[in-house]
């Protein structure tokens, strides 16, 4: 593909938000959240970049070429071979909470990479805004460093993503028991995942790891079968302990849902806390959120990431 | 229950043979197979254990109070209160392979703990041969060291066991689908249990164990659901290259079947391998049996241990 971007053309990009392990799917499992930033990617025909940003983010995220809906827009273009515009607008309206484990960065990265493609095909003659989830999940994975946010930002509901052998990111999209109903507590401060990566070990026992790989594979079967194991099923033997001094209060949080029978896990790299409730206990567990903390029920949606062609140019 | 077993008493225990692990399940993966010991235990009045053993075992298994189902009667006994009976007789057909990976310690720990239940639950006036699975699982793992092949071996199908926070076993049958045949390729050497699981390390690395659970979240997918994901679900990082000193044709047997799409894995601690095949495939996979290997496609019964009442006594 080597099509020159039109003038005018434009397209709007809906991603969801995503809470990532879920317990012991470190790195693997991803859950939609149904907290959505939405985007408007613009080719104009005066040259340079303008970024707007209302909601979570504004006035705190870069506004150059570091805005990393930009990089991601940018690295899918040189992947498919398309020149990068000389003038684009970026409009984008963010829902997703920063810094908080909801996946925010997947999905300002899903959103670039969907955009981007949808320009190019615009420029090809395409306008029907189907874009290749594939190409956007392995991209979004190796932008990313992992891919379970993003894969449940780009499929929605709750994804499995693992890296074969060649490198190449796959994902499948497990069918959620209808029953379960997430709840996501968010306390106010932020947590980098570059900083709670680097406390994380290099080594773990080989028992724990065994019990992990247990756990993960409940997880599948509580998820979509059977939500009466999903307490036993979100039990984590690899990251969490490890990162406990850095968010004591959320682990204190997991501690008490959990011992009270809620199957709480860290969200992400935390330090928000999802828990996987049902349709009877989402208010009790809500009442759990401390002072100071948001209780959101956002719910999972069962597709992601969404692309509206605008104008064709 | 302290009821004296009575003299006559006598039943009959059918347990069918295992495959743990399936490659990243390991410790908590089992897959019945339809390969069944059958074992007939009676209360005699002469003083004195008698055991007879045909089939697989035969000349080979201790006679006496060390014979494996005996250990686990007593043990059963012991944990249900029941006294010891002064008689006892024991005969025995076996068709599971011993030092195989098969699960045969599994298939004689459940046998004796099912027949020692039934046997006492005759002394206390109950002959309908229904016996305490969770009970039995829990010993089981006990005595074995590790649940995956005795849960199979009492529950059938497909198997996924994890110890809780109290430390006793608890175990899901997955809803196997229908497409899934598997073949055991066995050669006839032999590995001990023991010795295989002395040469694995203490410690693995981080990202294996995340690589590791994520392949086993995906196994009870493809189990389950999507027997197409089978080659990708049965990779392991835990336990199979650490121990292919210990059975490298085996190993090399799994890694021909998998370069070649096929679902192998080392079944246990080996040195049999196990292939996840359909029906489409039985046939090529039994043709890659080594020369002197047997190729069985033994099935997957859907229920496991069965006990019959013959005499009460």
């Amino acid at each position: 593909m080597s099509a020159v971007l039109p003038v005018g053309a434009s397209v709007r990009v809906r991603v969801p938000a995503s809470s990532a392990n879920l317990g012991p799917g470190f790195d693997s499992v991803g859950c939609a959240l149904g907290l959505w930033d939405e985007c408007t990617a613009t080719v104009v025909a005066e040259p340079g970049l303008v970024v707007t940003v209302e909601g979570e983010g504004a006035g705190a995220v870069p506004l150059d070429d570091s805005h990393l809906v930009v990089r991601a827009m940018r690295a899918a273009w040189a992947d498919l071979g398309v020149p990068t515009p000389s003038g684009l607008r970026l409009a984008c309206r963010n829902a997703v909470p920063h810094g908080r484990g909801m996946g925010s960065s997947a999905t300002a990265i899903v959103t670039g990479i969907v955009a981007a493609q949808a320009l190019a095909d615009i420029g090809a003659g395409r306008t029907d805004g189907e874009v290749d989830l594939a190409f956007t999940n392995d991209l979004a994975a190796r932008l990313e460093g992992h891919p379970d946010n993003a894969s449940a930002s780009i499929f929605g509901g709750v994804t499995l993503s693992w890296t074969g052998g060649d490198g190449r990111t796959s994902t499948v999209r497990l069918p959620v028991h209808p029953g379960i109903a997430p709840v996501v507590l968010a306390p106010q401060t932020q947590l980098s995942t570059a900083r709670a990566r680097s406390v994380l070990p290099q080594q773990v026992r080989l028992a724990d790891a065994a019990a992990n790989s247990a756990r993960a594979a409940l997880l599948t079967h509580a998820v979509t079968s059977a939500p009466a194991y999903l307490l036993e099923a979100t039990r984590d033997w690899l990251h969490q302990e490890a990162r406990r001094p850095s968010y004591p209060a959320s682990m204190a949080l997991v501690d008490r849902l959990r011992t009270g029978g809620h199957a709480a896990a860290i969200s992400g790299a935390g330090p928000s806390v999802i828990v996987l409730a049902t349709a009877a206990t989402v208010e009790v567990v809500r009442s759990h959120a401390p002072a100071g903390w948001r209780a959101l029920a956002p719910g999972i949606p069962p597709g992601g990431a969404q692309v509206e062609v605008l104008a064709g140019g």
